[in-house]
């Protein structure tokens, strides 16, 4: 696996992988690897013949009050962890080669974000959405692949790759749970011992939420509020939001009869955690998503 | 000559000479061509494998009281003179193609935008850079090229493509001009024959500018002024803006004593016309601009 650190480097090699008719899977992260990330390359690596990541602890999408500081790093691992599960090349770009000055141009997204973490995160989509073209630019995947437990993230980029045709495939892929049910997650390591015996409640309560819908509920309202009196119940946590939404244009549904997400975020004393279900017209769950590339 | 209207056959069509290994010249227009466009053609098939142009009366960078309606049109010719001069594939999207829904991204320039023609067409050059980025990502151009003309355009998508990490490099051409000097463009029509004789006086103008620095004068006030004198007396235009800036910074400047640019723009009844004179830190006419890809 090679480390690369500087943009034109990474091009270069892009450049000449292209002139090699090389298909390019890449995953983006902001590091500190789990599995999640590591069920990402692994599954990039089967579908392309060559595997970027990146590494890259993007600012511009943390609000001035949010956990930038203390966003977890690891970067030994990190590098431990890809080459171990067969990517080619990690690219670590410094803060000053990703914005060697101030943003000349702004890229704001204005549909999908009023809803669930980007109600809350004002800007943090925006940042998200200008990070991953730039990186979109140095790479030029064939596909690109995301955790479905950034739902409204997957969905943002769907948006991204359509509205601004991306000959890009994006590929979200299913959650990935510590033993008793916990979403994966690099802020994980932010609970508290008593919180983390609780955390597994977020998923239970969402099983419930599908269980409910397998018994024939098809009133959101109703889901919702089992689910907040399970995760009141049972965690110190504070409920940010539980929503029912169609996916992924993330808008209010008066039923369950369609293509939904249920999808909750509690905060913690120092990790706000998210995690979500994604249920198709029938009520069963969908844990792969992949949107083709096209216009 | 292929005409293409459709994004998916556009990129479908890329994508075979990707694969085999062409080397893309873009020309991005908005049809109604004229010589100036036709050298950005003939060029670019000079430099390229494939030559790709784009013809798009794009909405989005007309303000509310401009011209898009009766910007002018002509296919017909559009499509003979692109085949004349050895284009490969003319992409002539319908409005539809190009904007299926409304945008859920927006893209905002703030540098390079509040001096020349963005002070008096607020929101101008965020539709440029939309469209342009569109375009770009449909296309995937190895090379593009743009006329010297709209040098502030060329400004404009220069930041684009460092500030975004495109892998292309840009390129500006020398502005065409009328036997009399006027510079070549498809608003021209729309000038009386009254104001078509009094037009090439900006040119004039300009280059009078030139000779007081060719003549030891580095106070960009008194050029400014003594242009200005020459539109007064001489065109029944009204002049809008005539400036001295770095190039392509557009900042402003207190001698001219590095790369600048002597820019105009004058109002006639039916027709707003611009010319500008790029001059380096000698003084002397820079007639091709271009800018290799990098971050």
């Amino acid at each position: 696996m090679e480390i690369i650190r500087e943009v034109n480097e990474m091009r270069n090699i892009i450049k000449l992988l292209k002139q090699g008719q090389k298909k390019i899977g890449f995953v983006p992260t902001m590091g500190f690897f789990h599995d999640g990330h590591l069920q990402l390359m692994k599954k990039a690596k089967k579908e392309n013949d060559t595997v970027v990541s990146s590494v890259f602890v993007n600012p511009l999408q943390f609000g001035p009050n949010e956990d930038f500081d203390r966003y977890p790093r690891n970067e030994e691992e990190d590098i431990r962890k890809a080459e171990y599960v067969g990517v080619d090349f990690l690219f670590i770009p410094p803060l000053d080669e990703m914005y060697p000055q101030k943003m000349q141009i702004t890229m704001t997204i204005n549909d999908r974000i009023d809803v669930l973490c980007g109600k809350a995160r004002p800007g943090h989509f925006d940042g998200v959405i200008t990070v991953v073209t730039k990186l979109f630019h140095i790479t030029q995947p064939d596909q690109v692949y995301f955790g479905m437990k950034d739902a409204q993230q997957v969905a943002v980029i769907d948006a991204l790759i359509h509205n601004l045709n991306f000959s890009i495939s994006l590929i979200g892929l299913p959650t990935v749970r510590e033993e008793d049910g916990l979403a994966k997650s690099s802020r994980n390591v932010n609970l508290s011992k008593r919180e983390r015996a609780q955390a597994n409640w977020l998923f239970k309560a969402l099983k419930h939420g599908h269980q409910l819908v397998v018994d024939g509920e098809f009133n959101p309202a109703i889901i919702i509020k089992e689910i907040n009196n399970i995760i009141s119940n049972n965690t110190d946590g504070k409920i940010d939001y539980i929503e029912v939404l169609s996916y992924p244009e993330l808008k209010p549904v008066s039923d369950m009869n369609q293509q939904v997400i249920i999808a909750l975020a509690v905060q913690f004393e120092r990790a706000r955690l998210i995690d979500n279900l994604l249920l198709n017209e029938d009520g069963d769950i969908i844990r792969f998503w992949k949107q083709e590339e096209s216009q």
